[in-house]
């Protein structure tokens, strides 16, 4: 197919062909390719764009120079009756965060509860791709990735933990699942560079200096470090996800985690974590579809403080966009499409 | 034993015997009035004295008015291999809240991992202490318990959540465990009092007004509502907590919690969650101290901002507090202590 032909707005499945094209041009396998495709792709339907096919361009740099292994063997070992860890050995994240998914979800059909720590892996792009897949099979998932240190610990100069992102997914059975995918600070550095582009100042609350004192001033926000969540809250729950992730997994965890940026042919040995509960173990999908409607609904009834913008359910904006990109079809960047382009045309010739 | 002739200072053990016989004056059994004890103890030790034994007060007009039952039996029921649901029918929170984490390390020692979902329960007490016998044990833990509601939705006016908490442990062999007990507002409600009594203005970050806008004025926050950290991810993480502890428990949620004082004699119907791995499959003994000094040793070693205030490890103040409590003893409070005489005055005499 020559996609340069394709509508504009392209479909789910067509989505899926390219980004499957573009990682088999990258050197990995067939089936490989569709798991880091899928995952990149939900991102879009999303509207995580800054974490779907956008993505293309970091992990292609990284597969290309072998930072990142295109033949890399995922493997899985079984470490008690509920739990498995997964050994990336340097696959791309979504690679090894599928095989996760699917491991935590065949070990939770059978003992109700699977638990996978993965070790030796990347950026896994977003949670909710895995959280969705999760909750579409019946499972309540708690899901977390360690990252590159962007964070001082509290009370510290230095950035000595990452933004860790942490998920969490409760299915309903019609499909309006709570999905919740969060990094641990209050705000991400685009919008830091976004303020100063504006040439406006922020709110002390978001970031630090490089001496670790917060500031207004978003040049030196961007010298220093981002600022959790609830202050000492949040830097205990992104330890928290980094203990998961990559301390009890056997990854690197902290400081140990090497930068995509300052060490491009250094393996990162990040770690993930999956949760799942099979909630069909829990009550009858009439039970569990009443009270999640019933959840939404109470959430729902509280009188908004602004007409314009009602309350809404963790979940709800990403559901609602990937109906409306189902219906229409989705428009991709047009340098992440041509980029797309370029390393599919390299695959499926043979 | 005569307390009132014991010294200021009382031993854990002197604070286990009298917690028990309070709550066996209460009308609890001896194994069922320990494992209370047990918890409020702990939260003593560790510091915690507002989740202490001064809860005697409020868990004893309950138990004396029947709006928590003293003969409550707690039932277990296995849902999966790995996951149990354990029905408190209306028993005392940390009765409940010990019997899902026995509960839960036995299943986590036979499976890898433990899961047990608790309804029919009421106030259990602090996370840490649950966080620290798991910990003690070997077993990683994710522990959660719904609450009142207190807090708005996001956009929204009025309050339909509770200011759940939640918490981690991951065990250090050698006691210097990670143990994060946090609840989702910013700020307790004590502290906007505490600004109201010094006439001091409050962040505008901590609560809103009765109609739901951020608020500095702290007698208009007490109207209010508190704010969750980070707010939309604050409110998404509030929500987790009650979907993992409340709707899949099987317990009341969101504002089906019955209030402690709009109801006084209707069950709460409280729910808890408990997730537990047992780190014993994951690797040695020897493997896991290293990596947990080693993580610690970074986190420390990032230079403090203050001087006098060098960076810490969740759960170090707790655990510090413990071991000085354990060497020098602990004073109660004497409006606690004398309930507390009160109530063991009834027992045992038998």
């Amino acid at each position: 197919m020559n996609v340069n032909e394709a509508p504009s707005l392209l479909s789910a499945a067509q989505l899926r062909t390219l980004g499957t094209d573009a990682f088999r041009g990258l050197g990995l396998g067939c089936d490989e390719a569709a798991q880091v495709a899928e995952v990149l792709v939900l991102a879009e339907l999303f509207g995580l764009t800054t974490h779907g096919l956008s993505r293309i361009e970091s992990y292609g740099e990284r597969l290309a120079s072998r930072g990142i292994d295109p033949d890399a063997q995922v493997q899985e070992h079984s470490l008690a009756p509920a739990i498995a860890r997964i050994e990336g050995n340097n696959a791309v994240g979504p690679l090894v965060g599928m095989r996760a998914l699917q491991a935590s979800m065949r070990i939770a059909k059978a003992q109700g509860v699977g638990v996978v720590l993965a070790n030796g892996s990347n950026h896994f792009g977003p949670i909710s791709p895995y959280s969705y897949l999760a909750a579409e099979k019946g499972f309540a998932s708690i899901i977390g990735s360690n990252a590159t240190t962007t964070i001082a610990p509290t009370g510290g100069s230095d950035a000595r933990l990452g933004n860790s992102p942490l998920g969490f997914g409760v299915p309903h059975p019609e499909g309006q699942h709570f999905m919740l995918d969060m990094a641990m600070s209050v705000v991400a550095r685009a919008k830091i560079r976004n303020a100063l582009k504006r040439g406006e100042a922020i709110p002390e609350t978001w970031a630090t200096d490089a001496a670790g004192k917060p500031t207004t001033d978003p040049r030196a926000a961007l010298d220093g470090f981002l600022l959790p969540i609830g202050g000492h809250k949040g830097y205990g729950l992104a330890l928290m996800v980094d203990l998961f992730a990559g301390l009890l997994s056997n990854a690197a965890y902290l400081t140990h985690v090497k930068s995509w940026v300052d060490a491009p042919d250094e393996p990162q040995n990040l770690g993930h974590f999956f949760i799942l509960i099979d909630t069909a173990r829990l009550g009858s999908t009439a039970w569990l579809a009443e009270r999640m409607s019933d959840f939404a609904a109470i959430l729902h009834g509280s009188p908004a403080i602004d007409q314009q913008a009602p309350v809404i359910v963790p979940g709800e904006i990403e559901l609602g966009k990937m109906r409306r990109h189902l219906k229409t079809g989705l428009a991709l960047d047009a340098s992440t499409h041509a980029l797309l382009d370029r390393y599919a045309s390299r695959a499926g010739k043979e």
